[in-house]
């Protein structure tokens, strides 16, 4: 398995325990929260892979990223007042996570020959969309159209990605666009930064 | 007309009715009602063909789904009254018909060659997602999310599928299934079950 | 560029600004403002594409889609207070944009080969469900649902664009049955026109 590939995994983890406890806290049952941490952990990717063509979609021909969505909900259930005083270490994870899913998404884009353009909007749909079906789903308006700063970095890890490609290794490129995510997410939540849109 | 479209028919008649009825409720006009009606009885099945990359989607190529739901309409119009002493009835059809969806998905996965873990998932979003989606149109939070044992009813209708096929016949293997997810529905419902998921 | 690409352009621009508007209400970040936009120009066509099975979805191929839409933010922030005064321009754009977006629709359904039924069927997809998919991610019952005669106006013009094309050459049924849309539009908010469904 390579570090990409454990990556993937683990912020596919992250972002399914953020499933099982949005559906928890709605008081869902076992199969609306099992369906939570799906959407939240596949929904980005899946509408991408429908949007550009790419079907069956990614995760189906894969299991594991079922198995691990799954492991999500026992993890849920025991560690839950554990998973608190984690915050930190699952706040990193889910940056990785949304960086490499953001990067990820791109390559896939350009892969099936769309332009730099739409791969940077597929790379931030894969990143963020999964959280916004899952917001949409348990009904509150999608966190990420009001206060988030995490679709931004998103975008600045894509253009960070497609500018270094030129002149470095793409593993290189991958390496500094997810430390870029990371950087701006954290200095994000340090500077109160946000883009409010407040027209006259 | 075999058995199978039948009760295919049959139980896409009724799931249209019943996002008529949550049409009308919500005090949608003409146009919206219709689009509740369509979307709970075909939704699931469309949701699934894009996932699997089935298009144009199952409906497209059989109009007798469209006159179907567009008779739900006059038929809630003029018996509303007296749907409710109907409900026996419905419940069976409602029931029959998601046994058989769950099967029919499960069937067309297989077909395009993806697995037995993905098609039981398949077959379960065929039968259920068509309620969801007319969930999230109407404003309700999706009811399976929270208070039916419905989606494990077909996963265990799935998983009998896939078990008896090995021993029997297709069309005796599928009369089991359906029966088995009668039998734990009308169960689920004289018994209380349900899943709740209470992490401490 | 022709006329029927002026009138998309144009189209296509005036739905990003209502779709930015309603944004603006919701308090979205610029993000989330653009993706609002960004679904009410374009989600209608693109959930055609993706039921008819056309994918990568049509605005991939042809990047100015993106630039009409990100050109509604400034345009929604600098002339906000002079929008209102422009509502009758507005409404008339829109209106002439639901018509042609309803026979391009239409067309590209035909085109890949399936039923006049369904093509109508899409025609009206194309030109209203990117208002429903606005209004489920900002969180209201999609207004079309309860008091616009909106989608019946495209109902008619697919009709009238369907019958005139066996008489006439298609650039004037085109015509003809936009201006059917228009009229039927106006008309019905004149005459207060609606479509309850009101059961017993």
């Amino acid at each position: 398995m390579s570090l990409i590939n454990f990556i993937d995994y683990l912020g596919t983890f992250v972002f399914a325990v953020s499933g099982v406890l949005a559906g928890t806290e709605k008081k869902f049952d076992l199969f609306g929260v099992f369906i939570l941490g799906l959407v939240t952990a596949i929904g980005g990717g899946t509408l991408r892979d429908i949007l550009i063509g790419s079907t069956p979609v990614g995760w189906m021909n894969d299991e594991i990223y079922i198995y691990i969505i799954v492991s999500a909900i026992p993890f849920c259930y025991f560690l839950k007042p554990y998973i608190s005083k984690l915050k930190r270490s699952f706040f990193l994870f889910d940056t990785i996570g949304i960086g490499l899913f953001t990067i990820l998404g791109l390559e896939k884009t350009l892969s099936v020959g769309l332009s730099p353009l739409i791969a940077v909007m597929m790379g931030i749909v894969s990143a963020v969309f999964g959280g916004v079906i899952r917001d949409v789903l348990s009904r509150d308006v999608p966190l990420i159209f009001r206060k988030e700063i995490y679709a931004f970095a998103c975008l600045a890890g894509a253009l960070v990605y497609l500018g270094t490609c030129l002149m470095v290794s793409t593993d290189i490129a991958m390496i500094i666009s997810i430390l870029s995510v990371i950087v701006i997410r954290i200095l994000a939540i340090k500077k109160h930064w946000n883009l409010p849109f407040n027209p006259a």
